[in-house]
């Protein structure tokens, strides 16, 4: 299955932050969403980063409570982008999000982002279209024996 | 694969917290282990509930900053929990987690959690499964079309 075919059947509506928002922000649109990572785009929509439900941990884990307040996205964000297209597959986001241990990978086309994919769903994906393609397999197999 | 097979396989370690862990005490666990939730049990080992990603970020989202400090993982935790056991298979593990919208699922053993599984767990080993099977099945149809 390709990116881009995922992305329309999942009906994903893209949600991003801006690299001033206060990580209270941040937290309220990953948890008002339920999702784990959101893509960090200036006003001019260019993505500057992503940031994720992990570096809301981090940062609790390493900063002063009494310092939280000051953090903004762009102090958290991850900024060594790498996107996919909607025109690669799911196998190759999987690949490409296991090669650089990320969870999650933004879509992007010209320049912009579109879309934002997970590893649990690239895994789902394939492991749905995997069993579909067993199972033809066997049905080939059963009717061949059958014969 | 049984979840027991899993455990084995993957050399977890089991890390859990006690519901007077502080709020960036539990961030530290998360992050450091680079886990997404953590088994919270009483000093006995009674397992009483679960504290994830999420959790933290509900509180970052929901909590005013100043009162942070004054969370303890059993403010933050899931009380209702569901486990499984080692001798469930991935498939049921997985279904479980679907079905209760649960992202992660503790493995318990005669009452004591010996583990934790997530949904990405489950999806990746099932895929790695599901793919052997369709291989066997494309080199038999293979096979017999060769003859």
């Amino acid at each position: 299955m390709k990116v881009g075919e995922f992305l329309n059947a999942s009906r994903q509506r893209l949600i991003t932050c801006i690299p001033d928002h206060a990580l209270n922000d941040v937290a309220r649109l990953l948890y008002t969403h339920g999702i784990g990572a959101l893509p960090v785009c200036e006003l001019n929509h260019r993505m500057v980063g992503i940031v994720s439900e992990r570096d809301l941990v981090r940062a609790f884990a390493r900063t002063d409570l009494g310092e939280l307040q000051y953090l903004r996205a762009r102090d958290l964000m991850t900024t060594r982008v790498i996107v996919c297209t909607p025109d690669d597959t799911m196998q190759h986001a999987q690949e490409v999000m296991r090669d650089n241990k990320f969870r999650h990978l933004p879509v992007a086309r010209n320049g912009q982002v579109i879309g934002m994919l997970s590893l649990r769903d690239t895994l789902a994906s394939r492991l749905a279209e995997t069993e579909e393609e067993k199972n033809i397999l066997r049905d080939v197999v059963l009717a061949t024996r059958g014969r």
